[in-house]
């Protein structure tokens, strides 16, 4: 290895503003490096039920078994599926972007007949489709769909579609990875059964858990399972004997990463919800605004947009990768590609958590128009920069 | 919640002498605050080969397949088994404590057909029980045994199994959760083909991820199966296509867990493995020596100790969980309990990584020697403490 295991990591400081990681809040940055504690420690037993007690909050729910998963967002993504599921169940998954497709690949890994009920990237899941979905499978076992989809930006309304999941005696799943703590998510409202999220999005810590909520009825379907699910790492069964009152040794807790949790979740509870769902709106109106001052075009319907998450398509002529290299080489500012058929088609732009600001926000216009500039295209920055200031002056 | 969201986490220091989490070293913690790279990042990439080349310096191997599993060590377990076996497939699970018992637990969710050899928990397995196992089972597809029974204290041989493995053409899973970088680990001359670690034992950064390496023959394996496995989160053949070439987007990487690896492995890179290993074996000498000193008795055979965690029998008439809650409460150290039949049985004592050093040992035997006295055992602290004195003053 030579000299180099001698010298520290030191990464380069970015303005993450893609679709996550986010910019990690000081406070959590403070909190990772607090002394790891062992997971039989009296004192970590404290703060597993600090975690639990934000979560709900976070969730908006009352739901006992609400913790976070050691693994990251798909692994959030995957224990919804392998504990709501066994093999010949059958699940609806709605399908209208990268990470709806996912779960429909989990599901038929586990077993599971799956109907896909998909609709245009970019557009919401029509309530309808699902409904006609539920009538031609009377014993649907489950409905998952994604709240806000990272590959689109679209934010999926729930409140049809969660009645029609009670309707129909059907568990509901919930990916709310980059919509929760940035937009209302109302998980017992909505009567959602299996929630998970990530930790990188609008919570603002590094990514590495999934925080989770199970509902009274999901956690009685996990009980009536006929047979454990195959997966043991993620089966919830097992994982709550350790984080509810028996503490029975699972796996060693990513402890560290569980005080990052902690002080991300006390952050929003800080702020409160409100005014953070309104900073996150105020902050996404004025990159609409902007973003169309400067002669671009948005990609998702206006009343169906995530404020975490923009998605903005990329002209003609110009090229995305050599934009979005330049932003980060020239500019220290990360923006995300398409994935899927929207590669190379628009730009994914973050405004999550404490990352939702204005400085981010008209650091960024200022970069990208000029670089557009560079490729050809007449960008106007300076009215892109007074419509965002425009914006940020109203009341909300 | 009240005021409490605006109080910073603050967990008290303990001096963590269990079987983990280790004490996490001061250039790790300083690691874990680098700011957060986006995970197609130029930069990130170069600190993901990185983390591959001194994994690969760690595990004495030159296996291309070397990279940290998203999860804690018993992830790494579940992403050996699924990835090793399909339904049908035959294993031989060794299991002399804990951990060889949920390998087998694993691998019977994942279908496949278990034979199990069992050891008293305290031995070591003997290698004549596994040869009559692959004999009677001529198609097996695997074994698995675990070489630092976390449980016992106990380090397998391994030349002898690992030279059976290969005459009958079975793939070798080993766990070195509690070994690697604590003792001798030769991967690649034993002929391991999946292998799996943790990073919060003799590595001392935060638990969270499994180091892992696959042999050619695994790869082939993995290459060569009639299905995918049904665990999506833990499937080597896609998460491999971020760590190597591709970068193709599997899951969000724990970016900030994988910088607290990258620096732990460096740190073992800079004092390098046989200097280590020393280390470990002198203070684990001394640590023998003081508790026999002081009147107690070893739990694992002198020869098959694992040099990082240190079994010892809970003196007749002396309460467990009073000496380690007096231990935690009134000396802020950690000591573990047993698991299984050995609970409140067998205390295990970690020296692990930067936590084997004579500062907590003699710590530990101080405040150890005076709760013994005050459950009525007649400890002898003064002999114990110029035992290991004697024993760390001698040249390697």
């Amino acid at each position: 290895m030579g000299e180099w295991p001698a010298s520290m990591l030191n990464p380069p400081v970015r303005v993450l503003m893609g679709p996550g990681p986010s910019p990690v809040h000081p406070r959590v940055y403070r909190a990772m490096v607090a002394p790891v504690l062992g997971y039989q420690d009296p004192v970590f037993h404290g703060i597993m039920d600090e975690v639990k007690a934000l979560l709900r909050l976070v969730f908006n729910t009352s739901y006992e078994m609400s913790f976070p998963v050691s693994g990251t967002g798909s692994a959030g993504m995957e224990t919804a599926v392998c504990n709501s599921l066994e093999p010949g169940d059958h699940i609806v998954v709605a399908i209208n972007g990268f990470f709806g497709g996912r779960i429909a690949e989990m599901a038929r890994r586990y077993g599971a007949e799956v109907t896909v009920v998909e609709a245009p990237w970019g557009a919401i899941v029509e309530p309808a489709a699902i409904k006609a979905a539920l009538e031609s499978h009377p014993r649907t076992k489950a409905i998952a769909l994604v709240h806000g989809e990272t590959s689109t930006g679209v934010a999926q309304p729930m409140e049809e579609i969660a009645r029609l999941a009670r309707e129909h005696n059907a568990l509901l799943i919930l990916d709310t990875v980059t919509s929760l703590s940035g937009c209302p998510v109302d998980v017992e409202a909505w009567g959602v059964d299996f929630c998970y999220s990530g930790t990188q999005k609008c919570l603002n810590a590094p990514p590495g858990l999934s925080p989770f909520t199970v509902s009274p009825r999901g956690v009685e379907a996990i009980a009536g399972r006929k047979q454990p699910t195959t997966n043991w790492y993620l089966d919830l069964s097992l994982i709550r004997n350790y984080w509810e009152s028996g503490r029975v040794y699972h796996h060693t807790p990513p402890i560290s990463m569980i005080y990052a949790l902690r002080e991300a979740l006390a952050v929003v509870a800080e702020e409160g919800l409100d005014a953070r769902f309104k900073r996150h709106a105020r902050n996404a109106r004025a990159l609409y605004a902007a973003v169309e001052a400067m002669g671009l075009e948005l990609f998702a319907d206006r009343e169906h947009r995530l404020p975490s998450l923009t998605t903005v398509r990329v002209p003609e002529g110009v090229e995305d990768g050599r934009v979005r290299g330049a932003l980060l080489s020239e500019h220290a500012i990360e923006i995300g590609g398409g994935q899927g058929p929207l590669a190379g088609k628009i730009w994914r732009i973050g405004l999550m958590g404490y990352g939702s600001n204005a400085e981010h926000l008209l650091g960024l216009l200022s970069a990208l128009g000029g670089l557009l500039r560079r490729e050809g295209f007449k960008a106007d920055t300076g009215a892109a920069l007074a419509a965002a200031a425009e914006v940020l002056s109203q009341p909300d």
